[in-house]
This record gives C-alpha cells, sequence and structure tokens, in this order.
C-alpha cells in the first residue's frame, strides 16, 4: 500500500494535533452531484453502482476531484449485509429500501446465519481494495456499516417506517428473538468491517441512523450494547497503525456521555446537539466529528460559511474534531454550497490548532 | 358552566396534589377508533370533520365514551390558523397536509394578516362551546394550537417536508423575514388560544412538533422566544380558576431547562428523555406531561401494562406529572392496548400520591 501523505483524519480521529480540522462530508459520493448521477444513470440503479466494485470506485473517488477533502469513503449501503443474509434488498422508486423477505417471524429470525464477508460481500471487499489503490495514499479510507438495532428495523419492518411499529413491537413484546437478531447481526458486521479493514479500510464508522428513536433504556439495551459488542471485536491496527472507531447515534443528545464509554475513538454527533455541549458530556474522552445541520447547505455560500464557522467555534481548541455534517448532505443541494463549507474549514480552522 | 366534576388535570398541570396520576392520549380522537373512523367517512374528509361544530363535537367525545380519561381535547388542526390566513388548506390522500398557496416570497411573507379567531376561525370557537356543553362538567376541555415556527414550516414549504430545506433556508439566508413570519404568527395563535379560552377552553396546550429539527442556537432564536411571546399575552384565568399552559417541543432534550424558563406551567415530554432526567433539567419548576413511546401500544395489553409502570416510576412520588404519550397515538394500532394504559395509570398510580 502506498503511504498515507494526509493522516489529518486519523490523527484528528485519535485526538492529536493536527494543523487544521480535517474534513468529510457524510454521503458526499451522492445524488447531489451531477457526475454521480450520470454514473448512476449509467448503473441503471443504485445496486448496479454498489454491487460493481469499479463503479463503486468510480463514485468514491468523485467528491475528492471536486473538494479539498479529508477522507474517503468506501461507497456503499448499509442493508448489503442483511442483502448477504438473504433478504432480497431491492431499491422501489419513491420508496427507497425494501426488503423481498422480511424477519415476519420468531422463527425467520433463528433461522438466519453470519453471511462470510469473503463471499456473500465479497464485492465490497474488492471495491474497497481498489479504491485504496486508486487513492494511492491521498487520504485515508473509511470503511462503514449499519448498527444492529438500525439493520434489524429494516429487516423487521420490510423497509423504511415512520412509527417502527413491527420492530419496536418486536423488542416490547419478544425482546429474546430480537437478543437472537441483534446478537447475530452484532457479530456479522464485526466481521463484516474486520474484512474492510484486512481489504484496507483505515478508519471505521457504524451508523446508528435509528438509535435515537428509543427510550434511553431501550437504547442502551438493544442499541449501544451491541454496538459496543462489535467494537470489542474489532482489528484495531492495520497497517502499522491505529483504525480509529466512530459511534453515530443520530438524535443521540445525552446518550453521547454513555456511547464515550464503548472503546470507540470518536462519536458522530447531529446538530441538534452543541459540540460544547458534547465535549462537556463526553468529558474530552473520545474525539467528536459534526454537527452542520444539512438545510444550512440550502443557503447561500456565505450564510453556509458563516455557520461552518458557528460548528467550529463551539468545538473550540485543541484537537479531536473532524468537521462533518450532522447527517447525509441532502439531493437537491447546490455543490458550491459543499465546496464553501469545505473551503471555510481549511481557512478559519487553524486558529483552533495553534500550538499552545 | 357546568361545575368540574374532575379536576386531576388541571390541579397536575400546577403541580397541586391528586388523588392519582391524571391522564389522557395526544391524539386520543383518531384513526385507530372505529367509531372515528365512521365519522370521518360520514363527513367526508378531515376539513369536514375540523370545519363542522358538531362533527368535532362528536369525535371529540368519543375516547370519552370508551376509556375513563381525565380531560378531553378540542378535535381541531394545527393548519386552522394558517388556512385563515389564506393559505388554502387541503388534505391529500398520503400526502397528508398540503397549502395552495405556500409563501414563497419574502413579499408573500409581508402580505399575511392576522385572522379574527371569531370570524375566519368561528368554527373552532363554535365547536369549542358545543364541546363544554356536551361535557358537561365531567372532565376539562384543552384547546390547543400549532407553534409558530412549526405552522411556518408548513407555510414555507406548503407541506410535510422531510428537509425543511425551504423553511430552514428561510431562517439561514432571510432571517428578517422569518422574524417577521414568526411574529404574526405569535400574536394570532396567541389571540386564537384566548378566543378558545372565553369559549370555553379550560387548559391550552402549544404544539412545536417540529422544535427538535432546530440547533439548539436557532430553537431558541426561532421557535422558543415565539412559543414565550404566545404564553406572555395569554389569558390566564378563567371561571375563577388559573387556566395552565402546556408547551410540547418533540425532541426537546435537554431543551426542557430552556422552556422549563417560558412561564408555561407544564411541558410535554417526548419518549427519548427519561421523565426522571426531564425532573433534575427543569428542577421541578413545571409539571410534565408524557412520555409512553407510542409505538408500546403495537405490543399486547401485558407489555403495555408493564411500560406504563416505567413512565409512572420514572416520574416517582409527588404531585405535577399528567401521564401521556410521548406523541400522538398511530392510526393502527389496538383500542385495547389504549384501554391497558389507562387502566394501568387508575391501578399503578396512587402510590404515588399518596400523603406523607
Amino acid at each position: 500500500m502506498s503511504e498515507l501523505q494526509n493522516d489529518r483524519l486519523l490523527r484528528a480521529l485519535l485526538r492529536q494535533p493536527v494543523d487544521r480540522t480535517p474534513t468529510w462530508i457524510m454521503r458526499q459520493a451522492g445524488r447531489y452531484l451531477p457526475e454521480y448521477r450520470a454514473s448512476r444513470a449509467r448503473a441503471g440503479n443504485f445496486m448496479g453502482l454498489c454491487g460493481n466494485p469499479d463503479m463503486a470506485c468510480e463514485v468514491t473517488m468523485q467528491p475528492l476531484e471536486r473538494f479539498p477533502l479529508d477522507a474517503a469513503i468506501l461507497f456503499s449501503d448499509i442493508l448489503t449485509v442483511p442483502d448477504a443474509m438473504g433478504l432480497g434488498l431491492y431499491f422501489s422508486e419513491g420508496e427507497g429500501p425494501r426488503f423481498e423477505r422480511p424477519l415476519q417471524s420468531a422463527a425467520a429470525i433463528r433461522a438466519i446465519g453470519q453471511p462470510d464477508p469473503n463471499d456473500e460481500l465479497r464485492y465490497v471487499m474488492d471495491a474497497v481494495s481498489l479504491i485504496r489503490r486508486e487513492l494511492n495514499g491521498r487520504v485515508p479510507l473509511i470503511g462503514f456499516a449499519g448498527s444492529p438495532w438500525t439493520l434489524a428495523t429494516y429487516m423487521v419492518e420490510g423497509g423504511s417506517t415512520k412509527t417502527f411499529g413491527r420492530s419496536k413491537g418486536l423488542l416490547f413484546e419478544d425482546p429474546e428473538s430480537a437478543h437472537h437478531l441483534l446478537g447475530v447481526l452484532a457479530d456479522s458486521v464485526a466481521a463484516y468491517l474486520n474484512a474492510q479493514v484486512a481489504a484496507g479500510a483505515q478508519a471505521l464508522m457504524i451508523f446508528d441512523t435509528w438509535g435515537g428513536v428509543l427510550n434511553p433504556a431501550m437504547y442502551r439495551t438493544f442499541s449501544l450494547d451491541y454496538m459496543q459488542r462489535i467494537v470489542d471485536q474489532l482489528t484495531r491496527e492495520a497497517e502499522g497503525r491505529r483504525v480509529p472507531v466512530v459511534l453515530f447515534t443520530k438524535g443521540a443528545g445525552t446518550r453521547l456521555a454513555a456511547m464515550a464509554d464503548s472503546g470507540a475513538d470518536a462519536l458522530g454527533v447531529d446538530w441538534t446537539t452543541d459540540l460544547a455541549d458534547a465535549r462537556t458530556l463526553t468529558g474530552d474522552r473520545v474525539a467528536l466529528q459534526g454537527n452542520l445541520d444539512p438545510a444550512a447547505l440550502y443557503a447561500s455560500p456565505t450564510a453556509v460559511r458563516r455557520e461552518v464557522r458557528a460548528v467550529l467555534d463551539s468545538f473550540g481548541n485543541g484537537p479531536g474534531h473532524v468537521f462533518n455534517l450532522g447527517h447525509g448532505v441532502t439531493p437537491d443541494i447546490d455543490p458550491d454550497c459543499v465546496a464553501a463549507a469545505v473551503d471555510e474549514v481549511i481557512q478559519y480552522s487553524p486558529q483552533f490548532h495553534s500550538p499552545s
């Protein structure tokens, strides 16, 4: 592997000094980019993109050609893991992801097994290797997976949901089956992330999109405990460097305090919690990644720059901050606003990293 | 007006002693009840229900015939106010509420004015008077309105939104127009709520469904400050009793502390914050209303009862708790689960109110 030329992200995630705050953007390879839309049209559909290592590599690289970002993130989907478990992932227009065979009984839950990341998910590992070669040491590559609870919601509901009636219903009504499912998912995700590291991923992120919809006690029992089970199993060193792990629960709020004890190196923070408060909650035990409201990108570049400065001011001095949005970039924003955000981080953040 | 026979709700909202925790259910008159679906079919559509005082009264009374609830809540919609401002509210199948004439420019925002609650919104006041007569003192009647920010999101977006691109875009890009709109809305809502009190409402609730999607600084500036402007203008006494005011911001989290200083008597709390933590955050300055996860009602009555006990245990001893869900009841649950929840509050809560 080529030597890494820009290690700001890895250093910041480990709370080591950097010259300026590193930045990447959740869903940076996405529909807001015309070149992405062209690739997707060529691929036919979303799975045609993430299922094909060449296409996945192509779209992973696109935002790096436009913006001076400090990281690449594997282009894939969190639902590749349940798909590899045999649930049959497909994307229907206007409805988002769906499964052909959702888990509709305790027996169906007992029947699922761990996929082999180097067999059913080989295409992901091939994409990781290819992207690493293509990056050629320019910036580090982030691998990722969905949290067990977040994956379970889709597997039980059969797709997206507003009420979480079936998935929360399972937790309330049959916690034993829920724990079985979440255990299999945690071990599957751990193996999947370790395979990504073996293939070349240099940092890892676990997306718990739906942890925030659980009450605090259930969050602990059904989401955080299983993320911790993953973290406990992860390869934490590769190519002579530590592989930092980031946990992100959308809507975490005060749950950030408990998350900081999970053994993760860093936490993603959405925009509904101030970074200053997040620092207090986590006692500077972990690095923080975030947290511009993605909706700020609907404003003008001037307003975007003002909001970026507010985020950087809120974290304040010292290492341990990775600039990002508080959630994924939305499809209908102007790429110039992303350019303004990334540039403002570069211009404004060095003051927070001066040697003292 | 007939004398009130059950004043548990009013007493609990003012943190006065009661024999047991009072309970009502957000959206208790709603689609989960077969008798509601029958009324709605007869009315033709949703506006046929809320626009007709007899129908609004009929569906308001339905849950009280089934469950021993401690309050009625006016059957209406938060969007009646922008409708009365001339935006043209309609409901399209599967899409939720829409406006024919959303606010698409600063000029459109400057052009709107306050509706007269006793003219354009006369049908709401007639419904309030009718329901009070029908209740005949059985339980108190809660009046309500949407928060200025929540109303503004629908008025600017033209309906529901996932990204809040236009509405947050207005805050980021043209805060002056945003403040103008929110000011007109605050004064309109205050007049509307005062008219409800004059017509017979005995407690008031302000629903800030979308305050939690703002970052903490913007929440303060664009949502909470305008709810405070409403509270400052409200009639606080009627028929010789105090009229308690409840503020509810979905996803409030630690914002509850600032909300407790607004002058409201009580705060609604969703299920993502423990009531014990909410008590700590608010320092027992206000009563708390909530906070069972509505998804618990997808489980069996036995599981529902267990979860209700957990909510009551979390609040613990003393006055100042009104049991409720953390958000509205969903359409596809079994009414027997609501019955179990209400009954469990009656059975289990007296221990928290024993004289000591």
